[in-house]
């Protein structure tokens, strides 16, 4: 996972389906150069000149207003297209979200170990894209910094606790198809895809630090400086919910722990957060979080499923949801001849 | 200079001496601790447990608010302390100055190489501060990312030219202290200090990415590759405001390049700028620019000499002045007992 993240999510402001095909195409070209560490062409943007690629990766999503805009309308003719799972998320109790950055005809996800090529591969994707589709919204993030931390750390989020300790990881195939991939029973141009869940999710900082460690952690179910399972010692020693401290349950039932794990959540996701700061708000409290990204071979059974489990998560005091969107994200591209989309807008092909 | 930035400007929110003398005196202590990659005390929110340093560094400013608060009060008294030439600045054509994030009575800059370790420096000062000062406005940045690009490189800005090529150079002791360093002309407390002043200057991105390279090559007065000054080809290459192409200045006389040099602007300050992408504004245009902060030994022979100079720069129509602030900033400290404002509050010691 890179240092840095830019994501945007755009409206396509055409309602034609071929200007809208054939930006995917240039766009697919210009990620070519991009993730090479080539400029976009002649009309380059240029603050990337002499920075390498910066292990850039540029992944797209497609959203549910793509396929059936809020009027009902089928701008593209691709309605019939629509993969049966791609709907917006449900309300949540405690949801905080704000429309204006929320949702999106199609996202972009641009990571990279250098904030000036992620900003730079999004900024020349935006200037390919005039007249086709207008940004909707967008979030920077950071998270690890490969310079000055070791590798193989779990980095920390801004609550000061390891986060994606129990991440699912590409060694794990089983796992991966099970939970990541969509299989054989979705839409054909979607398998071996996956569905991107972003959630903006404030974190209420200054509450935060005003509490003692002992109780951040009881919320957590993790201790802060080890990042262990409570009851244990090491990040990594097993999570064990039968263990008492006291005669209770070391990890809190309504611990973060415990009720996101696959054991009790009964799931799993991909989650790719990066952490956001974005200055101060009105009241001079910090705004600042984490930008959640999920991956999942289906929202209901994954994001959905774990989010309601979170109904009574003790974390919820120091956190709000304020933005949120969904997107289909298609398989890579196969070979030279291959386009962003090419399965949803060639179905025949 | 380090990769990423995280400026805060704060109000002090007490009308007493003592607590703000106390709080800096901890606020020293904790960037002691901080800028040696160590915590800061029992209270310390956690997430840089196990980042290095990072190369830290946090300069503190005081703001003209500080020794005459709006309503003229001198709420801490140090109206006698406050240095003359620290004031406002004056308006200048085109300002789209916004209060909310303009002024401060104190900044804090902190600098590193992984923004984690900036962001986890300036939360622990406000928690510090807490019931003293509250933060007023905060902004952060980034600049040349050191994993990933040659130290050397003159590190790209936004608008896809190199910036900072004709920058004050440490080497060059007898300019800095021409120009950076307060002298002994000026109060005592800040004598060997320098002013610092910040401008968050936005960029018109996308109209700026409608202009053809060789049309912004005339407006900044360099090429956009390499960097050279027009008519030159190596960005090392000496500015020579004499030569002409095809009859007329090689480097035009509204370019950004002729009206700040120091040739024609009669002065130089030290530009510690970092670049901000804060996501896209209302109108779907990229939020970004450049968050200009320029140290120097009076800042109307500074900054202001500078900007009136630029009045009829090319570039200004493709930028946006949105903030303001300027501040006073002490020499650094010199031994284990000294601390932020020392001399300030203490003038007599």
């Amino acid at each position: 996972m890179q240092d840095r993240l830019h994501f945007v999510a755009f409206d396509v402001v055409t309602d034609s389906r071929e200007p809208l095909a054939d930006m995917l195409r240039a766009w697919t070209a210009a990620a070519r150069e991009l993730t090479a560490g080539r400029p976009t062409g002649s009309g380059d943007t240029g603050e990337a000149m002499g920075l390498p690629a910066s292990s850039l990766t540029l992944t797209i999503g497609f959203g549910p207003t793509l396929f059936e805009a809020a009027d009902g309308r089928d701008r593209f003719g691709l309605a019939a297209q629509r993969p049966l799972p791609l709907v917006e998320m449900p309300p949540f109790p405690g949801d905080a979200l704000r429309s204006a950055i929320s949702g999106g005809d199609l996202c972009i996800q641009a990571c990279a170990n250098d904030p000036q090529v992620a900003v730079h591969a999004v900024r020349n994707l935006v200037r390919l894209g005039a007249g086709v589709v207008k940004v909707r919204w967008a979030q920077l993030g950071f998270g690890r910094t490969s310079s000055t931390s070791a590798a193989q750390e779990t980095p920390r989020n801004l609550l000061g606790f390891k986060d994606g300790t129990a991440n699912l990881k590409a060694e794990n195939g089983r796992a991966l198809d099970r939970f990541l991939w969509v299989g054989e029973d979705d839409a054909d141009w979607l398998v071996g895809g996956s569905y991107l869940v972003a959630r903006r999710i404030r974190m209420l900082i200054e509450d935060w630090d005003g509490v003692p460690t002992a109780q951040q952690e009881a919320v957590i179910g993790r201790t802060k400086e080890a990042g262990a399972p409570l009851g244990q010692r090491r990040e990594f020693d097993p999570t064990d919910f039968t263990k008492q401290t006291n005669g209770r349950p070391a990890i809190p039932h309504d611990s973060h722990v415990f009720l996101s794990h696959p054991t009790n959540a009964g799931t799993a996701m991909l989650r790719r957060g990066y952490s956001f700061v974005d200055g101060t708000d009105e009241d001079g409290r910090l705004d600042a979080g984490l930008f959640f990204i999920a991956y999942q071979r289906n929202p209901e059974t994954g994001f959905v499923q774990v989010q309601r489990n979170l109904s009574g998560d003790a974390l919820n005091r120091f956190i709000r949801h304020t933005s949120t969107a969904v997107f289909a994200c298609p398989p890579g591209v196969v070979d030279e001849s291959d386009w962003w989309g090419r399965g949803l807008f060639e179905p025949t092909r």
